[in-house]
This record gives structure tokens, C-alpha cells and sequence, in this order.
């Protein structure tokens, strides 16, 4: 695959939430980990250290990802979309990305009825990894 | 993999938005090939046609992916995450899934400075799909 030089661009952080959404991919299995926000300081720590930063919206700061459990992303490869307000992170998972102790948040399957359903085997227990039940 | 039964619980569309981002894979290769966002009345048509139904925030209206284009998502497969507000997508994609010609809108690879550049190649002249240079 051929690199292109192509234009520099910032990402456009929205204006009113200041935020961006990421996805989180599994590097060698493509498998979609996860979907969280960044800030642009966020988005600048996680250039900067090359392990994924997010923002946490529901404890408004940042949260640099497996701080608690361990459960690190170490970024392979960063691309950004055609409109440069979604962010795709490659990243090796150290452990289960998911808080709820999945390999990845996407554990449940939606029938056409709208009808959800676990699909997945926890890959670890939550409390163990936390000290509590989520 | 076992099925096992969980719980069935309704999206939690933002409080302000009404929206909630949705992740497109393709469900062959596990490319990552687009984030946009549903409403409640997107995602209710994309259940009951079995293709994906987004919502544009730029033009605030329904938008039925590849209706101009033909660049129709056909799934097969709806994951949602653990806190029921992001949508993963595994479709079937037809054509370019980026209205400007590539098979993913993730098509710049971003470096530890933040600079971006084009890594793929277009699939398709938007020109040609869309009658328009973008």
C-alpha cells in the first residue's frame, strides 16, 4: 500500500461538546473493542504516549484507559475519517476492554424485533478486576 | 458460540440529541468503514428493512445510506455495547462506503505528530456516483 502525502488536517472537535467519538479496533483480530468519546486533550495524550486516552463524559475528566483495571490499548495505528470528526484507533488490548469483563463492548446481538441478547463468554470477572460488582 | 438469553433493553438515545453514534463494519473482512449516527426513527427503519438507515446531522433528515449512490449497507449482524448507547454495524457493503470514492471513510492514517495522510486508494470517481466533484 502506497503512502500519499495528502493534506494536514486537525480533527474538528465539536462545537458544543468539545468531544469526538473514537472506535476502538483490535489490531490483528478486527474485531470493534469499543466506543468512546475524546476532547482534544484527550486525543493529544493519546498521540503523545501512544496508548489510548478518553474522555469520560459520565466522570467529566479524562481517563486513560486500563489506569484501574490494567487493561491497556497500545495504539498500532491512528486513522481519522473523511469528515475528520471520528477517530479510529487500532490498538493492542491488553485483557478485556469491555468494564463489564468482555473482550469487547459489542457482546450483545440485536434481532430484528429490536430484542437484544448476550453472544459472549465474560473474559473475566468484573469484581475481580474492579473490587466490585458492575 | 452459545446463545445465552440476557436481557432485552431499548437503546438510550442521548437526552439531547436524540442520537446515538453507529458504527458500519464490513462483515467479510472486518474493516471498519464509516461512523454516523441513528435517531430512534433511523434505527426502527433500519431494523425493519434490514439495511442501514442513518440520520444526517448536516442535512437534519433521514438518510437513507446509498439511495443516490446505490451504495447500499445490507446487514447482518447489529451488536450494541454495554451501556446501550453505540451501534455496531456488520454489513454487507455494495460499492464505496465514503462519498468520496473509498471503500472506508477511515482512509488517513494519522502519525504520532497528529499529521494525517491518504493511505488508500479510491474505489470509485465521486464525480461519476454523485454527479459532483466533493
Amino acid at each position: 500500500m502506497s503512502i500519499v502525502p495528502d493534506f494536514q488536517r486537525g480533527l474538528v472537535f465539536d462545537g458544543t461538546s468539545g468531544l469526538l467519538p473514537a472506535i476502538a479496533q483490535d489490531s490483528t483480530t478486527g474485531r470493534v473493542l469499543m466506543m468512546a468519546w475524546m476532547d482534544e486533550q484527550a486525543w493529544k495524550e493519546t498521540l503523545s504516549t501512544g496508548h489510548a486516552v478518553y474522555f469520560s463524559r459520565s466522570r467529566g475528566e479524562l481517563w486513560r484507559k486500563g489506569e484501574t483495571s490494567g487493561h491497556r490499548q497500545k495504539l498500532k495505528e491512528i486513522r481519522i475519517d473523511c469528515d475528520a470528526d471520528a477517530i479510529l484507533l487500532k490498538v493492542e488490548q491488553i485483557g478485556a476492554a469491555c468494564h463489564e469483563g468482555y473482550a469487547s463492548c459489542f457482546f450483545r446481538s440485536v434481532d430484528a424485533d429490536g430484542d437484544a441478547r448476550t453472544t459472549e463468554q465474560r473474559l473475566v470477572d468484573p469484581e475481580q478486576v474492579y473490587g466490585k460488582k458492575t
